[in-house]
């Protein structure tokens, strides 16, 4: 009786379809920098220059309309989860945010990634997984139906870091070919700088590694760079190559890397970026560092027009939009 | 003199109206599934199918744009919170998102429960509670002019978890009348097996219940099963149903319920649903869990179309839809 | 190859441009009511009476669709975090949640509040602080680019509050001029009631203290009030004003802010609000509250309708809603 009274909420055939843009990642997942060829680069760097392009002007639009990104982070990371939601919401499209690691209910419960991702995939378009645990993201991406987007997973990797340092330097200085790059600070553990500098093996770069002798690249990436037959130096002294870089990618030189704290103090200030060493540099190149930082940069260099952190900030939403709008696409 | 320069931002004739569905729900509160008669539940499970429809084709429409959903969560419940804001935006409403229960700040200063929600909605258009304490929904529902919908009141009701539990075994066998429904696991504690039951007995069911003998369902709740006059039994071992059974509706035995540990270890394994059990079932007929599962059933099962836990979630959603839709509704 | 198929996502010249309104704040920081003159205070408060309107008939609209507002707070505050977003979705616009303070993620590597705001502004429209340190809103605001509003800088200023706190008071009675206002409990260390206060001075208000002897409204303040001419006195029991009062405005007078509980126990009961004390009241009069509330007013004066202190939470939306609609527009 009740029942029959019903009429349907929708016609169907009034309702809008969602919008689909052709691309080669359609609902593919992005685990790894190693996905990339320069192809595939050119692609979601055109992308996202489009998609800063439209921010610019009109703030956002509603590409992504109806779709919902679960947004789960094992782990805090606030600038990452901020930029995927700001990414997402840029799109037109809605976000579940789960980004207080600690207090995530079914997992204090014992309940497994995989039955976590396979819950949040009835309700998500496409998921963003930030773990501690190296490979769980591929772990995920295995059990999902939906695409997932690696946030960084522990040792492993950040590959939409990779991307946004990597579109920085193409955004800025309107190439890669022929640029020389230095890497500045902790070669050794630094996740970001082990991944730029594998995409970075694509093009005909000159590479500048800078670090303490403690903390120099590891010997099998090394061996990559070596094998791709690039101009490589290794240094001790970011004064070393000040003068000729195009770019300079600083991270923090930590002092708990040291177990003899002299070496530290002794070697500090040769990793600290300041007005004078910039003086130094070309007039046209930029600075570049993964944030947050802690004193490696200081504050004066802030207002010079070269340094592109802050940009490549922003770089780091456009790339997610444009990844997002990709692995949600159909050709 | 400035204020005389203030053009009006809006024009109200122009602005769309809300958007309402006929429906006995309005403006009600969702507190108990005794709430809940048979054509108040062909009502929600119709509705429920077309959001299902409507996600499959289209992913999300406008229904409830403009309309504000406060998400209140004094404890974490991410399966539950997740598959509520899921469903307020598949609907086109946005959501106020206080899901961090330990950290609700003015509970810290001594606000009570009805002033907090006299306070969101000033802010929403609906309420969605979870709270540790029984008799809480009915509380804030007392005290809220907007409609409050109980996600859990702590050894309380789940009603929303009821409803698509009912709801997921009509859309995969096609009807409630002629099943034989098994309960599997800890039906003395098992919140959500008490109210799938009594949903059920308005049905014309068997019922049978699995379960040690110290986690027998209560016995307030096997009279009103008696009374009811429905085919029941109650046995120890899920080898006693398997062949019959349509639904086999398992919860897990957990080990703290057991003062006597060689107990626990003697019955344990009569609740694990494997691969070998399941090829002793119907053909047709289906597994079903209130997840998360800490090792009830085994995930080799998962492969088998018969497992539609997975589905359950996702019919989670489609219920809080239809709900959604229904209490933010007008005749 | 794969590039030249691209085709662009977006016809710029098709795209919906950004909606302003006209008004003296646009991209401007709210950081002190001290920016508040009457002529900008009538300026808010007739957009605030038009959203009041526009909630009250359709619910929401799209005036800042589009738009990104990053609500970061670095300590929990639900009731004004939850107004803040409920007024931004309310207005069509999409929130970045950084709400649960201690979990701020890049805070506990070592970023300044500079570098964290800098990041931010990156992603969003407008940034709404909530910080335990008093300056903090200015130095974010300093830092930003886009417009930062404070939500309460530790023993600063919470301009928001002070705002809407006038707001109801104008709404209520429909004037300020000529009103008997009383200020009631904690005058020494209430931050809510030092701000209004600043605000009345622009008046021409009767202004009645009452308070213990040791919670008395600071100096410098009561001279500045002294300064203004205002008719003005002040009392210590809450049954000398209530028979003319226009406005009573309760905070808490709190047990920690005694060494000698027994002067606590003595007075405390002269700063509940009651129904017999209610009694003696005025019949167009109204009770207000910054909540939450702990036992100074009893929950039998809720029903009496010159109960102000819900609406009054209510207006705290349509305020914001208000600044962030003038924030982000532009002449």
């Amino acid at each position: 009786m009740l029942l029959e009274k019903i009429k349907p909420l929708f016609d169907f055939e009034t309702l809008p379809k969602p919008v689909y843009i052709g691309n080669g990642l359609t609902h593919q997942d992005i685990i790894s920098v190693s996905q990339f060829d320069t192809a595939r680069l050119d692609y979601i760097f055109a992308r996202a220059h489009e998609m800063r392009e439209m921010v610019e002007r009109v703030g956002a639009v509603d590409l992504l309309k109806g779709r919902v990104l679960a947004c789960l982070f094992y782990e805090p990371s606030t600038r990452t989860s901020a930029s995927f939601i700001a990414a997402m919401e840029r799109l037109g499209g809605a976000v579940i945010p789960i980004t207080q690691g600690v207090q995530f209910s079914s997992v204090s419960k014992g309940e497994t990634l995989a039955d976590t991702i396979r819950t949040l995939e009835q309700y998500a378009d496409v998921i963003v997984l930030r773990h501690p645990e190296i490979g769980s993201a591929q772990v995920a991406a295995d059990y999902a139906n939906v695409p997932v987007i690696n946030a960084g997973d522990g040792a492993g990797e950040h590959p939409t870091q990779a991307l946004l340092d990597l579109f920085t330097i193409k955004e800025e200085l309107g190439r890669l070919d022929g640029l020389k790059i230095a890497m500045v600070g902790d070669l050794r553990y630094g996740r970001t700088v082990h991944s730029l500098t594998r995409l970075l093996l694509q093009y005909k770069v000159s590479l500048r590694f800078v670090s303490p002798e403690i903390l120099r690249l590891p010997l099998t990436l090394m061996n990559e760079v070596i094998d791709a037959r690039l101009d490589v130096r290794e240094t001790h002294d970011v004064a070393d190559v000040i003068e000729n870089a195009d770019v300079l990618y600083v991270t923090r030189v930590q002092k708990e890397r040291f177990t003899d704290l002299a070496q530290y103090e002794e070697v500090k200030d040769q990793y600290e970026i300041t007005p004078e060493l910039m003086a130094k540099a070309k007039s046209k190149m930029i600075v570049m560092h993964p944030l947050p930082r802690v004193g490696e940069i200081h504050y004066a260099v802030d207002a010079d027009p070269r340094a592109a952190y802050f940009r490549q900030v922003k770089n780091g939403m456009y790339i997610r939009m444009a990844l997002l709008a990709a692995v949600l696409g159909k050709a």
